[in-house]
């Protein structure tokens, strides 16, 4: 039996820059249509400028033809209606990041004054740019997302017409709030929907699988999957892939990410095979997005997979994948467009 | 103002063996009276023959005239109480894991049966052989000593005259048990007092921070710091400083324990001064631990510490201790004994 995937799509990518792009940017247009492309480099990407440079070296190190990058600008207070009509036609979303909350987030909003934010969600409301939110507090590490819906249900009942995106979501509570908020989305990852916190310190300690919001608890796995296998329409995967050097993992003082680009498909394919969901594959790689995301233009690719077993290699580069070394049920054999 | 302890002890010490027994010992023997010594060497102490031949290496590498080495078996159900009646001059303590649970641990109790462990833990009971519990089940990892306590209680009340230690706790739930029974007693760690989950995986992955159990939430510290700072009688200080090699905690994989030996005195001067309880600090450093293992002899020892900036080295051999680098408020400036 194959499995065929339309027009894949992930919508929530860290590609990084210079090196490490040339690395991981193959990787993701390979097998995926278009991804969105979070913006936190250093600095963060946060004028016109700086984007559609950073998109042309997307494309360089990717291709042109078959991946689009869907760009997104560092959310600042700042932005004017003008700039934002300016900047429009080159972006896909605005990324906001409380401030300091993760990997190059340090310039990110602290305190979310309604005041403060109404112009430029405002603006955003009318041109029709989707708000994509990391949402955690600074709170207890496993209680930041949960301590988070309040303000995500602030903001989407503040702002009706504001498509706003709870980006990774971990959590039952985020998971509760899709439905209560007619403009609340989720992306879901694919190492949340299979890892809780035990994965990663419930043996020996497993820096790979390291991530920002961290693994929760088996009943909020539960949660995320049950909306991921259902194919629930307000829920679209992005994989959160955030490649780091091997010795930023490995050390005294290990980054957050986790490296899943290579292997999401495949991983996907055999869990949603495994729970006898596979009919709602297509909707949560690639038709809830576009659904969601209604203005972007998406290019034809399909991706057949088999159950046929895939060694993961060890290493991309210097970056260490999940499950590397460890062999996988579905292989990707063939790939159109 | 300077602060001086007498017979300091360390209810719960992971001294390992060889080269490292060598380095870590006299690290421990220095400022300690005496220490609970775990018996999760590979394979585990559990002959009268080893236990001697380990207590030896230990006073090689520590000395014998200021240091006590309380020596532990690991327990097992087969032992019998002629067996303990042999080897009950040679011990303090025996030390119970459940299988697999941590370190050196796979040959542990699997189930807890009353009726499996009834005539050994009789005999215990009988010879006045305290019981030392690592006690966490194999459930998700920030639930594992809560649901622990379950266990804890029934052994208490089916063993009410076998002192049993619940090491390391972690917990809020563990501090309430204190209570209940007369018979159940609790050591804490210096970390545990100091770090919840925060610290070990809030901000980038702290590997040195990693340790079983796992450190809990925030209202867990503080249940911890009240009996601990207010010297309540049933708990002791154990430091369960375990030293790995640095290549084993900044990898793929880290091995848990976190090593404070050389630096808990000092640090415990600073928390308890902090708090302005510093005169509970001599019942939790040793009066409680006297009064519990009422059949210990201490050797004299004196430790004199100062408010005077002591920097921790950034290695003791080639174990990374607690506050590497940093610098402590407190240093021990006279021992005498």
């Amino acid at each position: 039996m194959s499995i065929t995937i339309n027009q894949p799509l992930d919508m929530h990518l860290h590609l990084r820059d210079k090196a490490m792009l040339k690395t991981v940017g193959p990787l993701s247009s390979a097998s995926f249509s278009g991804a969105i492309i979070m913006p936190n480099l250093v600095p963060p990407v946060s004028t016109k400028e700086e984007l559609i440079a950073y998109k042309s070296r997307i494309i360089e190190a990717c291709g042109e033809d078959t991946f689009t990058p869907y760009m997104t600008l560092f959310f600042k207070p700042s932005y004017t209606k003008e700039f934002l009509k300016s900047v429009k036609d080159e972006l896909t979303a605005i990324k906001l990041y409380p401030a300091g909350i993760t990997t190059n987030s340090e310039g990110g909003v602290s305190g979310f004054d309604v005041n403060e934010l109404r112009p430029t969600l405002d603006a955003m409301s009318e041109l029709e740019i989707p708000l994509c939110i990391h949402g955690e507090t600074n709170g207890f590490v496993m209680d930041r997302e949960a301590e988070f819906v309040s303000i995500y249900e602030m903001l989407a009942s503040n702002f009706p017409k504001l498509k706003i995106i709870m980006e990774h979501i971990t959590t039952r509570e985020s998971v509760e709030a899709l439905d209560k908020f007619d403009n609340l989305y989720a992306t879901i990852t694919l190492h949340h929907l299979l890892i809780t916190l035990d994965d990663v310190a419930g043996g020996m300690l497993q820096p790979h699988l390291f991530c920002k919001p961290i693994a929760k608890r088996p009943e909020d796995r539960e949660a995320l999957r049950r909306v991921a296998l259902e194919g629930h329409p307000k829920v679209m995967f992005g994989s959160d892939s955030a490649p780091h050097p091997q010795h930023t993992k490995e050390s005294c003082g290990c980054a957050a990410g986790v490296f899943t680009a290579p292997i999401a498909l495949q991983v996907l394919a055999e869990l949603f095979e495994g729970h006898s969901t596979i009919e709602n594959l297509q909707a949560f790689v690639s038709n809830n997005a576009k659904a969601i995301y209604n203005h972007i233009k998406v290019p034809h690719k399909t991706v057949t997979l088999e159950k046929k077993p895939f060694i993961v290699p060890a290493k991309y580069g210097d970056v260490v994948p999940m499950y590397a070394s460890e062999t996988l049920a579905y292989s990707i054999v063939n790939i159109q467009g």
